[in-house]
């Protein structure tokens, strides 16, 4: 007997005819004799309208009374999923966070599971029944309702695997799959069958929405075998694992980019320790993350340039901290939020030499400017002018035989 | 320093406008040194919205998981209304029924409330916080969410105000008290402004929507003040209350109506004992309520007619239980659901002799046919025609100088 968890994403719970449509897979894996929990996510555009009432009232809406507000929608689609479920003839019931329960430590609207009392929860399933979970969400100890982020019902779903040690964990979603690039771009964009978890995790955070990074990373860590499947479709999806079954032959396994970023540019900084502390302080406490950072170097060894991005919601309030920093001498300052990020990834890139040039080579012939470079063991990412996104993508994907 | 429950229905939460208008109320009353306990609805459309979803999944959607998903729409406005409390810098916090607890009796989607821990919720009282409390749920012992039946905030309400013994319990809705019949019916209707339990116990269950049947009862029983307002205006409301500050000087307080009846006769049943009993047994055991019962006199000690009133959703259902009974032996069956019921109601019509021949003779003065006729010490209701209701309505209002 085989102990799986299925999560549902805002689109495949998206409407009452996909509520019964995912039932319907739940009850054919039911059907074949594995336990089965469930977990799902408030049904698609629920949770943006649910902000927008809060946002209405406040733009600093109460945190503790937000996760109370948001956490209703995933309340709703486990009732309606349980209650589809028993239509079928299912034994099935939904689970509240505070009924199992999930245990979550830090503060509301990013708290994180720390604890699962499994007992009750393995007594339903050896009874034979389905259990419907909200994602997203927990209890801390205290007995506030949390919830553990956006897109936090992967990480609802991964924590639960590993918590009830279940032999799978599928991700069923609007997509068949993880992409090479993204399909509704790049026509040519190819379905990956395997990719491994840091991989995974570099595209996620470069703006791949199949999955949430944190999600990811929890199943690196507990080397939690990850599947994406679509719910729409019958097709294999993509396998998430470790390293051991990636096939290395190719160094590069997809090509991301996301237009969320702007760089900053200081010039003329002066250049002594301590300088680029005093510039990123203000930031890093006023929850500004820093993504890419280049200094150049100094000629003259008295003054130097610093650029860096950041999120382009941030952008604003970034300059004004920079401006009202008296420790910092410069210049003069530029920001330009028309850029885009693109991000080669693959496991494969650290054993082939050249990858680098490469890219650099054939976003050139492209004429394209790169504004900033930076790079891991796994990733290489270039700031460009946000209208040569498409053309960059494209063009990366034909230089790696992605198409 | 006072304690008060105030409660606030669907259509007063309805928008983010009216929640953030009610916070201004609530504000106001906190500002004046009371401790407050609010209960909120669901916002105006939600319930039957969540309804409608789960009918679409199954005609008998599982009660338990009914019970999950209506529940989140009391959870939506408490924490919104928190956050608005918030916002105008009251401290406040929402209070789910499990973290309070309200501890249920009785099955899903109609439970009863059998006990409230004050101690927590006190606590935040005396630190000036103001508690925001989910209308119409509970948890049951065994920790399921549960719901008191629709219109179950008043309930909750009168509950909180019992058990925490407040000061008063005041309910704003989205008309400014209880008239002497429908205002938007009859233009001449009055608010009222005193009535006992027992006459706004009759209106409620007469038809009258301001307040559910079962909260007025409970606030009979333990002698709870109840102050119906308007959310909208500031104008006096309606108290409801003892007896003892009841105007007698009026037979009649109020003229309600319905129109969900059906009468059903069941013409040349066998007059012997328990045939009654026959007849009901199988409606009540399919939890079909009776509500007017007339049994003919039977002229030859053989056969009589008997005619009974039920909910007009009933009807069918009943008619097929009684002719699949072999028990009851009648020579026809008939039924009309084209009745309306009209009640006068009044606490001091046991001291006023001639109320009921006025009420025939004022209806036959405007050739209105009574099909049925049942009265009590404090109301009486007859059925007629239902063509006839707005100009019995009318007649009956003038006649007891209610205009």
């Amino acid at each position: 007997m085989t102990k799986k968890v299925l999560k549902f994403g805002g689109t495949s719970v998206g409407s009452i005819q996909r509520i019964i449509h995912a039932s319907k897979i739940i009850k054919n894996e039911h059907d074949k004799g594995n336990k089965i929990l469930v977990v799902v996510s408030a049904m698609a555009g629920t949770t943006n309208n649910l902000v927008a009432h809060s946002e209405s009232i406040s733009k600093k809406f109460n945190k503790r009374e937000l996760d109370v507000l948001l956490t209703s929608g995933e309340q709703v689609t486990s009732a309606l999923m349980a209650g589809a479920l028993n239509q079928l003839g299912v034994k099935a019931k939904s689970w509240m966070n505070w009924q199992i329960p999930i245990i979550t430590e830090g503060e509301n609207t990013n708290a994180r599971i720390i604890r699962i009392i499994t007992e009750n929860v393995n007594k339903y399933l050896d009874s034979g029944g389905v259990a419907v979970i909200p994602g997203f969400q927990g209890v801390s100890k205290l007995g506030d309702i949390t919830s553990i982020g956006r897109g936090g019902s992967d990480a609802t779903a991964v924590a639960i695997a590993k918590i009830f040690q279940t032999d799978s964990c599928e991700i069923y979603t609007d997509v068949d799959g993880v992409y090479s690039s993204d399909p509704n771009k790049i026509p040519l964009a190819k379905k990956i069958d395997k990719i491994s978890y840091e991989e995974m995790l570099e595209l996620s955070s470069l703006g791949a929405k199949v999955m949430q990074s944190s999600a990811v990373q929890t199943a690196m860590m507990n080397n939690i075998p990850i599947q994406v499947k679509s719910t729409f479709t019958e097709r294999k999806g993509t396998e998430i694992n470790n390293n051991d079954i990636i096939d290395y032959s190719k160094a590069v396994t997809g090509v991301a980019y996301s237009k969320d970023d702007a760089k900053i540019t200081l010039l003329g900084v002066e250049d002594k320790p301590g300088v680029a502390a005093d510039i990123f302080e203000p930031l890093s406490n006023n929850q500004i993350n820093v993504d890419m950072v280049i200094q150049n170097i100094s000629t003259d060894g008295k003054k130097t340039d610093v650029t860096f991005t950041i999120k382009r919601q941030d952008s604003k309030n970034a300059i004004s901290l920079i401006k009202a920093n008296k420790k910092i001498k410069y210049e003069n300052i530029y920001m330009n939020d028309k850029v885009s990020k693109i991000s080669i990834v693959g496991a494969g890139m650290v054993a082939t030499p050249g990858v680098t040039y490469k890219m650099f080579r054939s976003l050139s012939e492209e004429k394209i400017n790169l504004l900033a470079i930076s790079t891991s063991e796994i990733k290489i990412s270039v700031i460009i002018d946000e209208k040569s996104t498409i053309s960059a993508v494209k063009k990366l994907h034909k230089t790696f035989n992605l198409d």
